[in-house]
């Protein structure tokens, strides 16, 4: 990659809160790869539709897939724009005025038309690497997907073009007389945490490998 | 309130996974209540554009606020229609083949036009319901709005009729054959966290009342 930063379009200029953006790839990717879920949005019938749905990345490639009858997905697959954000929230900036309270966050938007991958091999390949971004060495020990099963799965492919990062962090910023207001002031942090695993009820322990118990 | 559902339109009737589609009232507004952050969409000469933004509801209205300048609000407050879109991952669900992976989720997509709040009581009502959301009680300490703030704020207001939930929860539901597989299935849960409050580095504890420290 000859360049660290993604340009900059007419629509991922920041017009407000430009001091919050970002174009640093390495930035950018982070947010992405940290998020299991991303918010995809097109038009259709010349309304906005959106679903969430789970992404991965491979260098400048972004990936989402789903059943090929899903509306969101197919109107991309015929040609539709999308609009992918993807959100972290980090915690509730309480300031000491109404109007300066705010979030730490750390979001991405990405805008581009989506390439259907036809290809099975490119299918299994993209399959592969969703499920490993899941749970590492995940692949080689699940069935991995049949020729119908392909089929039956969209696979959009989005290059990494018009992308912006957007961060907010630290505390609150109020305004100067109101520091001497007798209101607490700071931070409320937030983060996703993940729990011991559960086992599928019909999960038959003996079945398993000695080493591979999640 | 008349109905304990919404009613169905083209739009919110779930095309797949209908098992999981719920229309009920107290679950749509569980969900969104749970959320402090809503990904809002829209169409902005002709592209799909979209902004993560803190939301609140009160009854069957629901509220998303922000700086006028912002594109994708002034749209909106333009005419333009709104999909709104809140989503809670609750886990991965881990099935034995890559196929049925998936994961538990509780989301609410809601398809509307919104409503500029211009009388500057609504808007200092509405702010009031929003910092409550965020913490009760704290609209009687803060700085409440002044003039210029209020103008400065974009309050637009969404009647909740065409809304639609969605849930998965559970273990994977594998192809029967595949229960056999030597391979752990289950669900990875997820959740977010509140860590203990951050005091503003430029908090002077000798300013607070003696009992309302965070």
């Amino acid at each position: 990659m000859s360049n660290s930063t993604y340009d900059i379009s007419p629509r991922t200029k920041m017009v407000r809160g430009h001091k919050r953006a970002s174009y640093d790839r390495a930035t950018v990717h982070r947010i992405i790869d940290e998020a299991i879920i991303c918010h995809v949005g097109t038009v259709l019938d010349g309304r906005p539709v959106m679903i969430p749905t789970a992404h991965w990345r491979a260098g400048e490639q972004f990936y989402i897939h789903g059943a090929t009858k899903n509306r969101v997905l197919a109107a991309i697959a015929d040609g539709a724009e999308a609009c992918i954000c993807i959100t972290h929230l980090d915690g509730l900036v309480m300031a000491r005025s109404a109007f300066h309270h705010s979030a730490n966050y750390r979001s991405v938007v990405m805008y581009g038309k989506g390439r259907v991958l036809n290809d099975p091999a490119l299918k299994m390949e993209q399959s592969a690497l969703f499920i490993e971004k899941l749970a590492k060495g995940r692949w080689d020990q699940i069935r991995q997907p049949n020729i119908q099963e392909l089929k039956a799965t969209l696979f959009l492919e989005f290059d990494m073009a018009e992308v912006s990062a957007k961060i907010r962090s630290g505390d609150p910023v109020d305004d100067e007389e109101d520091y001497a207001l007798p209101v607490w002031a700071g931070v409320l942090p937030c983060r996703t945490v993940w729990d011991d695993p559960v086992d599928d009820r019909r999960l038959d322990r003996s079945l398993l490998p000695h080493a591979t118990l999640a």
